[in-house]
């Protein structure tokens, strides 16, 4: 068929688009000799920690590629290693670009709002099209070459474990560096954000880049291209071929939709910029509809392809909702914040009490959301339809993440403004951009909670049928057992993550304090505190602390599937997804809201900044800190990774298991 | 069959010794004027929540009773009545004698450790002997009459909805109270503990009694009762009227068994009392073991005798599991709650996070038990087995709730010494006795969460089995939907009911410094504080801020029964039991981490009061007790509330459902 270039075409016009987009941003004027002396700064920090995480990713690579080798298949075993690649290498041009961009953002916000937004959102477009581009190029090249979709699935493990160590180190990097930033900084030095004199403040730069960039970038990566071959092999029987092409090209029409609407983000001076973000946010839900209906019509001819077109569009509207409800419950201008907020007023307790009540209840209507998506899916197009849906809200990544990616390009703009001392007015308007940045910060989060959930549900209809279980009934006791054990993993991997932010952001904060202590002059501005020791604290940290969820998650699903058998394990994917899902909606809405609850509160409202209740305010923020910027998007990963452990290793246990 | 006489017996015999202990306590001397005095205002406290809350339930039970008769059956009605009235008794009776018992424990204090002890214990055991002697009571006699357990499970549909008020609203009340207590009294004020010039000092204590005596007690006795009912509902099929019989005869033999332990409770002085409390409950379950083997083989027979005997054990074993697990998790003397205490010195959010953590991990471990427990029920006697095991682990309710009961009881009586100035002596007696008293809460918290999982497996098995579901496919996608939408509603309960303590404590807090305010010579200790406005705040709010849990709760099963199908249904309260049991360890054991990490930092380690750390500590511990007061403890009531709603209303979905 020849429709199928189709796929592979897109994937390269998206990175033709990236080379663009980078020669464009990097012809840049980049300012004064002071930013970009902190620019420099932020980018050696960040190749710091990526050349270190890359050091320890190859030896992890090459052992799972021997292993997958040796137990299954060496076919397996080289879509794996490409995978990792261009996971990783999507990774490292969307920061490399994002280091550049930062600081020519703030540059262009000397001049003028409208070119400062187009300079940023071009910053993130390049890792929104480097994700959907590159993934997008392997697959399709992945299918030229072997045709079986059950072969391709090594791609897909690739992605997932770059994603492990870019999504759940990037998050402990960034957290480490800002708690231990702003606890010693903010608290009990009482100097603003981003304050040169902080110690902690490059490495909080650079873990901006670290988590929201790259580490966003992964788990998109993956969920993109897990959801995809998830399609394909369900389709592989349900269709044939037809079944297994239409996911690519599904996925095509949503690269070219992105790459038309990525043009019309721009805004006028003195104009709202989020107008302009949302414009182009929405502008491709519209055009992959019409563009993947008429595909799917194509392809599937008009007998089937109603069906498959209403779960493809099931699943975008799903991530539609998740978005919005992620933006009600974390909006400064909404009920629940400002409850938030109020809270404070009787203390840190209080606080964070209401933060936590609000995140269990923002749990609610998305998975209302995703679970009627599910639903309507089935009953259009069955099995299959469940896995498209997934595709269909993930058709537009590429714009998400450059929405996304956005967020901590002005971010590392404003901190490089105020670190460079460029004075109000330019503060000001990084300031408007940042604003909207959060917004669609917490929009974004929800998009990839959400994407996971229907890829990680995706994976799992693969996984049953890969394994064929006929039914998956939970009044057998092993699928109990799988439940139950399932269920409490998420509830132990959130636990390690931020027990890990914890212990390193204790050694961060003992590092700080030493240099406060220790360095004369510092706090009078008249030395230079030593940004690399907190760079290297934060580097060495997440890595080492990566190691026990990151096993725990590879490992759970062999054990249980060995042990207890396939049912089991079908069972326990069911159960860490749903409470996988739950906790990492509450993580990330929880956080979110006590973060512009401080907002709020900074802005001048109940007191504002100095008073008892910002005090309060900012224990709360605290504590969001990790959970929606490490723990909660670390889930996304899990329920996803283990899923495509037990995808990749099902022929396995139907062979070997005990049970 | 004359061997069932004794399941009657049983539970006649442990009203007797309920007669018994409180004459006795009765008769002991309740000390000094100002005691009496102290004592007096709890008891007319607790006896105003009670009489409102009664009339609240009077409403609510009849107007549910008259639903039930008009769309099932008048003696599923008046089943629903009488559990409904043996509940409430049950609370009252062991509320109006552990008032009497605190002021007694107080007084005895002044004299001996020992004589202290038993009273308390005595106190708590009045508790434990209601609950068990009017289930078992109540339930012999429903069975002479009606013969079918398909009927007698209104009996348990009555005792859920008094735990929904009494746990619910209790955890509400208590928490209002104390949180109120402590944000004002220590932070605000500087004042101690149960000093009596803090004006919600006497709701607190009041607090104490309504949440951990008859809340605890009320959510046991449905535990109690529907563990006995689903196993009654499955062996009528399995094992005909053998079946049926054999959960009643192993209650009794507990029954025995805990009346024969609690004459085992005493101390030495200068002795570690913790000590005279375990080998009450171990020895429990070891004559518990003893009895029960002789009656299963006895009624069973040998042939499918020892199946369910090791049935029976497996469920006791994973009780005391999770209850070792609480223990360690949220002992001050292990690791978790020491680095919780640590975490402290970097601030509140710091220490907030660390105990999160922990809650989180700690959940694997029960969880891995019950669920193993689960697995060789039903290899040692299928799905008989799995409700079975449910009846075993609580076949020690009455020494459970006898030991847990104890603490508020000695609580109480700290207070009370430290408001009538007693002095330091017979302080350190109460606190000797109330430090012991933690960590039994603690343990009984997890057998109280462990018993409602348990307890709800075996009424979602009675539930599928009633309602005809052969198998409960994850794979169809209303499972699916009812499976994720049942994980989402303990969240939604647990942010309901803390937002319920934060809206109704911010106005006790509002009162309290009002009082302070206006109230001249407060401080000094000239004039005495408005105690009854207190009470009637924490009162008022409680019921108030119960009916969005409540009928959520009720509700939710009906409409997803209704509208998606009884196999969503089904779905939907695996999910709910998922996610119900890992929240409420979490919160439990967090919870429980908090309070003890502060207690450690007030025993003088790491700088003792008064130092920032402690400042910071006091913020986790107010965070955690609507955890493990009110939202955890809630999360059992919930998961065997929509449990028994779906069994008691299985016939009408089989009949009217839409899909």
């Amino acid at each position: 068929m020849d429709i199928l270039a189709l796929a592979p075409i897109a994937g390269a016009l998206a990175l033709v688009f990236v080379g663009y987009l980078a020669f464009h941003i990097a012809r840049q004027d980049s300012g004064t000799e002071r930013m970009k002396d902190i620019a420099e700064a932020i980018r050696e920090g960040a190749t710091a920690y990526l050349s270190r995480q890359y050091r320890t990713l190859a030896v992890f690579v090459i052992a799972v590629a021997v292993i997958v080798m040796l137990a299954l298949d060496y076919r397996i075993s080289i879509a794996y290693v490409a995978g990792s690649v261009c996971s990783v290498l999507a990774g490292f041009i969307g920061m490399r670009v994002a280091v550049l961009a930062n600081v020519r953002t703030a540059n262009a916000a000397r001049k003028s709002l409208n070119k400062a937004l187009s300079l940023a959102f071009k910053g993130g477009a390049v890792m929104g099209m480097s994700v959907v581009g590159l993934g997008l190029l392997g697959l399709s090249a992945f299918y030229y070459l072997y045709e079986d979709p059950n072969l391709i699935i090594g791609f897909s493990f690739g992605a997932s474990s770059i994603a492990l160590f870019a999504r759940v180190g990037g998050g402990i990097y960034t957290k480490t560096a800002d708690v231990g930033a702003d606890l010693v900084g903010k608290i009990e030095a009482g100097i603003p954000e981003d304050d040169p004199r902080n110690p902690a403040v490059i490495a909080d730069n650079v873990g901006d880049n670290v988590g929201d960039v790259a580490g966003m970038g992964a788990d998109l990566f993956e969920s993109y291209v897990s959801s995809i071959i998830a399609t394909m092999i369900i389709g592989a029987t349900v269709y044939g071929t037809k079944g297994v092409i239409l996911p690519l090209l599904v996925a095509a029409t949503g690269v070219l939709a992105s790459i038309v609407a990525a043009f019309l983000v721009r805004t006028r001076e003195r104009a709202d910029p989020s107008f302009a973000l949302n414009r182009g946010t929405f502008s491709a839900c519209g055009l992959v509809t019409v563009a993947a209906y008429l595909m799917i019509q194509y392809v599937m001819g008009s007998d089937s392809g109603l069906g498959i077109f209403y779960a493809t569009l099931s699943g975008l509207i799903a991530g539609v909702i998740v978005g919005v409800t992620s933006d009600y419950y974390t909006s400064g201008s909404r009920g629940p914040t400002r409850s938030i907020a109020k809270a404070a007023r009787t203390g840190a307790a209080t606080n964070v009490m209401t933060g936590f009540s609000y995140g269990m209840i923002s749990t609610v209507v998305p998975v209302i959301g995703i679970s009627l998506a599910t639903l309507i899916a089935w009953y259009s197009a069955g099995i299959y339809g469940i896995a498209i849906s997934a595709v269909g809200m993930l058709s537009i990544t590429g714009m998400v993440v450059a929405a996304d990616s956005y967020g901590p390009i002005v971010d590392n703009a404003g901190g490089i403004a105020e670190q460079s001392g460029l004075g109000k007015e330019v503060r000001k308007v990084t300031d408007a951009l940042d604003s909207v940045g959060n917004t669609t910060k917490a929009i974004c989060k929800g998009f990839a909670i959400g994407s996971a959930a229907l890829t990680a549900i995706a994976l799992f209809s693969a996984y049953s049928q890969v394994s064929g279980i006929e039914t998956l009934d939970v009044l057998n006791p092993h699928v109990t057992l799988g439940l139950l054990i399932g269920a409490a993993i998420p509830a132990l991997f959130c636990g390690l993550a931020i027990l890990a932010v914890g212990k390193n952001s204790f050694r961060m904060v003992e590092e700080v304090r030493r240099q406060f202590r220790e360095i004369p002059g510092l706090m009078e501005g008249k030395a230079r505190p030593d940004y690399s020791r907190c760079v290297d604290i934060s580097t060495k940290g997440a890595l080492r602390e990566l190691i026990a969820p990151g096993i725990s998650a590879i490992a759970a699903p062999l054990i249980v599937g060995f042990i207890f058998g396939r049912h089991a394990l079908g069972g326990m994917l069911a159960g860490s997804i749903v409470t996988g899902l739950i906790l990492a909606l509450f993580m990330a809405n929880a956080g979110g809201a006590w973060d512009n609850a401080k907002k709020y509160i900074e802005a001048g409202n109940l007191g504002g900044k100095g008073t008892a209740t910002h005090a309060s305010a900012v224990v709360g923020d605290t504590v969001g800190d990790p959970f929606k910027d490490t723990a909660g998007p670390s889930l996304n990963i899990l329920i996803k990774l283990m899923s495509i452990v037990a995808l990749v290793f099902a022929p396995l246990f139907v062979m070997y298991a005990l049970a």
